[in-house]
């Protein structure tokens, strides 16, 4: 498996200055939550390096990369593909990095649309991507708040805000954000009852 | 099959006088918006009349005609059972009211979720429910031209603002109104490119 070092040369090659900082504020986010939530700091801090691997990598590369994988495109990242970039970057974690962890992938495949049901590592990475330090939108500060005294809290906010500029942009919602959504709604409503 | 003015009877024992006259303006508006879109005016006005012919009727009463019906119950019908008035509707619409119109049945069943390919004819009963006379909300006027140029363009704005105000009301979002919208930006990409 690369090192940390090799991981971080791969970045600095490939990312933009700006999406290279991002990153480095997703890991030490996601570091924090981690050892919050008892999960092992390392696996997140690899995670969220990787995470943004791919954003920079051409459209219809990353979409033969994803269907040589076995992974369909649907429609919804056809009309979006700034979808695809987790799904590849999961790929280049295990093909070219040497990464088996299956779990930390999966937090790096769906960091963007998120998913049905999430492992903690999951929810840390896609919530981790959305409050780090350099993030700067109204109501950064209370999801920080959030994330940081209930993850569930936080990634439930984290998706339902994401919804709605979604919508308002004209974009098509994915599927998989609805489930991930509706199902912590459910768990939270069960935990009430 | 009832006649008109015994459906109305039926409306003016089971509607609170509100939802009574919501539902008059319903059809008013299904109306207009049927001869502007070819649509046999009379179906859109039977239609209309029962969209909300269930609307107060006992909920485990609702679920047990449903589930006999044939129809599964799924878990955001379980969370939101406001959602299920429509399918209850339908059902009164076939047995109690011997209507045999099922493209008219199915605009009563999907007028609150929508459904991803919508006829002509359920997507006037979805829209005019949202915007008929008697609607007052912030973006109204607008929403009502937008679906008297254009039903497809009215649809989809009804369907993106209904999405905000169940995310913001911290409910779930229905799959079926997720696809309903999905595919019309899908039709839409199509027809600009």
């Amino acid at each position: 498996m690369w090192s940390k070092e090799e991981i971080i040369d791969y970045l600095k090659d490939n990312l933009k200055e700006s999406r290279y900082i991002h990153t480095m504020g997703v890991v030490q986010c996601a570091i924090k939550l981690a050892k919050l939530n008892n999960i092992d700091p390392k696996r997140a801090e690899i995670a969220a390096l990787i995470h943004d691997a791919a954003k920079y990598m051409d459209i219809e590369k990353q979409k033969k990369i994803i269907k040589d994988h076995g992974y369909d495109i649907d429609e919804v990242m056809e009309e979006s593909p700034q979808l695809l970039h987790g799904f590849t970057a999961s790929i280049l974690g295990k093909d070219m990095m040497g990464i088996e962890d299956e779990e930390l992938l999966s937090s790096v495949r769906y960091h963007t649309t998120g998913k049905k049901i999430m492992t903690t590592l999951e929810k840390i990475i896609y919530i981790a991507d959305y409050i780090e330090p350099n993030r700067n939108f109204p109501g950064v500060e209370d999801l920080r708040k959030i994330t940081f005294d209930n993850l569930d809290e936080g990634v439930l906010q984290g998706l339902s805000n994401s919804i709605i500029y979604v919508v308002k942009n004209g974009n098509m919602i994915h599927p998989l954000s609805l489930e991930a959504r509706n199902y912590l709604i459910s768990q939270k409503n069960k935990s009430i009852l």
